[in-house]
């Protein structure tokens, strides 16, 4: 019997354990906090993610370690990498922990980014914004999700209060792109060297956290899957990956920017659940344990919306044909993602009247339904 | 939060708790194998089913109580009654216990069944056989399944034998149907009386164990779904039942025979995870919380194959396109059931070469593949 150990116990592990356990594998997660999401459903070391007795208790007799989220200290990775199998590689993790790695590591494979540059101080800002034009956006290099530690300069004198706001020394000022629409890929890699893409999807944000997923995304052509798929490639090959990784896109006209890429499964995934022949999360645990890749086949037209700060009426919502039902175990808390819902049906229509039921509900406070919030797209990047 | 006791932690108990969780569930089971299937995932009370203490124990601040097997004694589901609401009702326990009482009710409620008579003595069974002629099948009320407790008498010179062989004082004679094909129809009610049937399943066992379920039947027929339906419908206004039931049929020509009942999720409705809009499972606990239930939509065709007595080559079977596999961390054992493989396709034809691939796999060390499994239909019921 194979035991996975997963670094962070949030609702990622519990999904991945959730779809695990019929694969035969068992699970132990490492997780900080008592009220982890995955609490009930397996075992959990209760520690930082650098307490190195933790971490030796945690990798005991694993055969294989993976992780829900990127931010686990590249010294443990590094730590755990010499006594057991860790996927995907610790390079991955250090990439995506800082905003400037990951885009040079982007441009040096020959994909395109917004354009960017390095800040230290406020006057790198100010001889920065002379070179990147406002409106641009300063940014944190690190710890940046769900549109924290980020601000908008569309002046030279929000200049100032920009960096008082971020309050730290290390950041870049990124080029503000005015996308036609936020795309994101998600592929597979496993440890033959297989790979597979699951169709680009639409995601949409508002305050800076993911709020719904259309997959595959409307008006999808298939230039725009391939230029995805052959970027996602060269990423996976440059990092020797395994494992499932999502990298996020900005859409301008016919091109695609590269924002950023999450080492792990993703939100914008969830649709895979019931949308896809196999899940992103069951297709991540076959890459990482040397399995054959399931098919990334669609089910048909899928929409994923998040249930965010406190939950909707169950009841109503389970009354809508077709709608699954995915709860986190977690306590209400503004901007907290609780849960989140999904769609699946055989065609764009029949899909967005179900989502507008859906998004009625989740809603309910306001009059905006799910085709209302796309039309609201906020400027944000960070879904995780 | 919501915490529901399950009574028997195997397999079934194992994918209630699963697909459960993102129903925002948690679980206590209650079994007496230290082993059970679901000792990773969940809280487990380890005792027998009638230790009163134990059971004092398990109900503790239960939501609602449910189980996984018929065989949980009546009068610990009659003293759970007292402390916490239980579904389905005890009294289809009762029912499905005994052979004879679920084959009476039954026909009380103008369902078809074949002849049966109660056999308390070998003398009995001697003018039994008088009664229901040869062939005829000896089955013990109680305790049977996967095709325990059950002979077939050819001539009367086997009468001895077969009554030896069972070793019952309590048994019924029941008349040998030779029927066209077994067929399992899953059914569902929740608290306000909603119903759903999913279609009928065509099921083939062998050795007295399901080893194929084809879904929707082959050749399904409305009127005869019309039927099923009917019948299924006294059933659960009978019982006033609330959550999932199996009710297993011969079909001799065009008309149904009921063979027995299952008062609970059902190997035969496994093949709902990936074929049908909403799960058995899920289904099973929308119905017993009290929430909608689901749409019973299929997905297209389904097989359902289980894995019994020993694991096949999963490398192997999880290359085949669309595979599912679910195992239930069980140890390899003659003729129990370790996980069972589901495909789900859009055309029968597909679907049927995929499970010629997945046959072929677990069937390796013959040359049996699932199309001539369906030809040596062995004659038994019973595939609990």
């Amino acid at each position: 019997m194979t035991t996975i150990g997963i670094l962070g116990g949030g609702q990622l592990g519990r999904m991945l354990a959730l779809v695990g356990y019929p694969l035969g594998a068992r699970f132990r997660f490492l997780d900080p906090a008592p009220d982890a999401p995955m609490r009930f459903l397996a075992e959990q070391v209760c520690a930082h993610y650098d307490d190195v007795n933790a971490l030796e208790q945690f990798a005991d007799e694993l055969d294989v370690v993976t992780y829900e989220f990127e931010n686990v200290p590249v010294t443990s990775a590094h730590y755990l990498q010499e006594r057991v199998t860790i996927f995907p590689p610790a390079d991955a993790l250090r990439v995506a922990q800082d905003r400037y790695e990951e885009k040079s590591f982007f441009n040096s494979l020959g994909i395109p980014t917004p354009r960017f540059t390095r800040v230290n101080s406020l006057l790198e800002l100010e001889s920065a914004i002379e070179q990147i034009h406002l409106p641009a956006v300063l940014k944190t290099r690190r710890f940046g999700y769900d549109g924290k530690g980020q601000f908008v300069i569309e002046t030279q004198s929000d200049a100032e209060r920009a960096w008082q706001s971020i309050g730290s020394g290390s950041c870049i000022l990124e080029e503000w792109i005015d996308f036609t629409r936020e795309l994101s890929l998600l592929a597979v890699r496993n440890r033959e060297g297989a790979r597979a893409f699951y169709p680009l999807v639409e995601n949409h944000h508002r305050e800076g956290i993911l709020r719904l997923s259309l997959a595959p995304a409307p008006n999808l052509f298939s230039a725009l899957q391939a230029q995805a798929e052959d970027y996602a490639e060269r990423v996976l090959d440059a990092l020797n990956y395994v494992g499932v990784i999502a990298i996020e896109w900005f859409q301008v006209g016919e091109r695609l920017l590269a924002n950023e890429l999450a080492p792990r499964v993703h939100n914008s995934g969830h649709w895979t659940m019931e949308g896809a022949a196999t899940s992103q999360f069951e297709n991540h645990l076959r890459a990482i344990l040397g399995l054959p890749l399931g098919a990334v086949t669609t089910r048909g037209h899928s929409a994923m919306m998040n249930l965010i700060g406190e939950l909707p009426d169950l009841n109503a919502l389970l009354q809508i044909p077709g709608a699954h039902l995915h709860l986190y175990d977690k306590a209400p808390r503004p901007g907290r993602k609780l849960g989140h819902v999904t769609i699946v049906e055989r065609n764009e229509e029949t899909r967005n009247e179900r989502l507008e039921q859906v998004a009625k509900i989740i809603n309910r406070e306001s009059t905006r339904t799910g085709m209302a919030l796309r039309r609201e797209i906020s400027r944000k990047d960070g879904s995780k």
